[in-house]
């Protein structure tokens, strides 16, 4: 009885989390409900009732499907559905109308040949990556509707009184979704976005200012380690970067996203949505590069102490300097503003770099070694 | 006019590569036509018409929604879908059930109320990583099935039949959809996602194969660049990893379909998917160290020639032979047997990383210098 206890509150402990993490979740949860509850009324109240009959269950059916978390995904769904579903309803009527002309036998025939056709190519178009990302509902959607009214107008008398009902209850459906997710407590891709890279650069940013002390003080007091604890952590915040490695996916969506959004805060209608996706595939190189730096903080390498020295300054500067850089990047692309002391910190970056070069040019470098030595360690923990 | 001409020929250019890429797509798209036009058939063929009425479009609405290009795919829809109707109905019908007895005032009060709660409930477990990635179908459809049935029931007599109708159609469509797609050439997750992950090793295997010879002999013959259309078909080949990089998304979702699939030629119905995206997450490791080594092959690093031979040899023996057992290791997975000559390549690779380390040993080796270069340069290229 106790280990159920247990298990209980381990689930409210993950609800919880997931609620704190993002409180927003719990909002939208709401803002659903309320959608649905809202449409649902179109049953309950009585005139209502009358006009729309039960074509008013495609308004609930709308609102369910097409709510989504943010605003720029409720919109790109919720016109989408809108567009496909008159311009597929108009053609079905269409086949409809030139079919009843074809006679008994020749009308199921025509029909189910058009379904077909259309369903094929239909299927097909949804394989381009431009429909995909942007379109891929709404040409789900025609296909839907298409069969639909071309099937149904087989049977059903009043095919058109049916297809203007449905429309309608589906644009209240759409309308009432739109305007919940865009009047109350909205949630912009496009401000997610912006922050994401911002915070992505500041991972980044992070990562370096504290590498170069890391990385060298490692060394250097190898044997004083008793802040364990304190190290610990630290590393754990060396670590944020790690995500950054995978967060292509969630970017470019949020970027579709924010592609249908309305011009919100500080971001006009048609922002350059896309420079996000530029800057976050150069943060990801740069991550890429962090990921192979990362693997010396956790190799021992013995190192000849001297030579060690004498690059580390440099080095230490180097690295806490982009970071220095990139952080006030970051900020400034939060507030939007052009940055203004980055241009010092990369003076400072590049003194460096000649500072290393100079103290390079007293040793013989070996510039492909280790680099060549980590993807075979890799490969062989792969073994 | 002829402006028209060659845009229709771009456009037919583009729809042969697509279909060029994967001829499954074009069967795809028939099998999806020929799965609508057996469930339209319900409609046409009076007898199934007088048994099942107008909700005989359920049945086109599921194929449409439910056919995915993967059995996999398929497979998680059409059972979640299934699941979640049979539940929400069935609960839908007992709030009816209970509403009844609250009187006129009582019941649309009650309705709602519950329609809230459930809808804001599951809009919420929707968040929940593992249902996300596994029943978020399945939710959508439960909140969507439990409000049409608790508000149709508040005004539709027969909402039993009514029910038991709209059930056994989407039965059917269901039931349609996945005997298509797995019966009629049948697309598998899971064999997708084993060609991807041997295809990933052996494009990393061909980088580290061409890697020492591009690198090392770009250096040593520098001025004798006669084959510069051979070498940049080479450097194109070592590209290949690019999309290594970013394979995470489409390995997770056909990870998640396979899941769902049934035993199919090789593969058992527990097969250890999960080992794949293991190997998947290393193999995008070996990647990210790939990413940074390939940056010196476009850089012009003035390197002492003196040095660079003594380790030539080793390093080139170390890539390739690393390279070879990566290849060797893919073409073991792609036919699921034991790999028999991969110990000899890193017997091989092992006795070229001593060999570098005694050419190391006569120099003085400077770790962390080059590898602290890169990042700086791509803050660089950042700013």
């Amino acid at each position: 009885f106790g280990k159920i206890g247990t298990n209980v509150g381990k689930v409210v402990d993950r609800i919880m989390n997931l609620a704190r993490d993002d409180p927003r979740r719990v909002i939208h949860s709401f803002k659903v409900a309320l959608a649905l509850t809202f449409v649902s009324l179109i049953y309950y109240i009585r005139p209502l009732y009358d006009g729309f009959g039960v074509a008013g269950i495609w308004a609930v059916l709308t609102v369910v499907v097409i709510f989504e978390f943010t605003v720029g995904g409720t919109l790109c769904k919720g016109i989408n559905r809108g567009i496909a579903t008159f311009s597929a309803g108009g053609l079905g009527l269409g086949a409809n109308y030139i079919a009843s002309h074809l006679g008994k036998e020749g009308e199921p025939v025509f029909l189910a040949f058009l379904v077909f056709l259309l369903a094929a190519v239909s299927t097909f178009i949804r394989f381009f990556p431009h429909i995909k990302r942007r379109y891929d509902y709404g040409v789900l959607i025609f296909i839907l509707t298409f069969s639909m009214v071309a099937v149904s107008g087989y049977r059903v008398e009043k095919i058109i009184e049916l297809a203007n009902q449905r429309l309608f209850t589906i644009i209240i459906g759409g309308a009432t979704c739109m305007v919940v997710s865009l009047f109350l407590c909205p949630v912009w891709a496009g401000e997610d976005l912006h922050k994401l890279i911002a915070l992505n650069m500041e991972k980044l940013a992070s990562f370096l200012e504290g590498f170069g002390d890391e990385y060298f003080k490692l060394h250097e007091e190898e044997s004083s380690r008793d802040d364990d604890a304190c190290s610990k952590n630290k590393l754990l915040f060396l670590h944020g970067y790690k995500s950054v490695l995978n967060s292509k996916a969630s970017e470019e969506s949020l970027a579709n996203f924010a592609w249908w959004e309305p011009g919100h805060g500080k971001f006009k209608f048609s922002h350059p949505w896309k420079l996000y996706l530029k800057t976050g595939v150069l943060i990801r190189q740069c991550a890429y590069h962090i990921e192979a730096l990362n693997g010396y903080l956790n190799t021992d390498v013995q190192v000849q102490s001297e030579f060690h020295k004498r690059i580390a300054e440099p080095c230490m500067k180097m690295s806490s300097e982009s970071g220095k850089a990139l952080k006030e990047l970051a900020s400034s692309l939060r507030a939007m503003k052009r940055p203004s002391t980055v241009s010092t910190h990369i003076k400072n970056c590049e003194a460096a770099i000649s500072d290393l070069r100079v103290a390079l040019e007293a040793s013989s470098p070996d510039r492909a070694d280790i680099v060549e030595i980590i993807p075979s360690i890799a490969v062989g923990s792969l073994l």
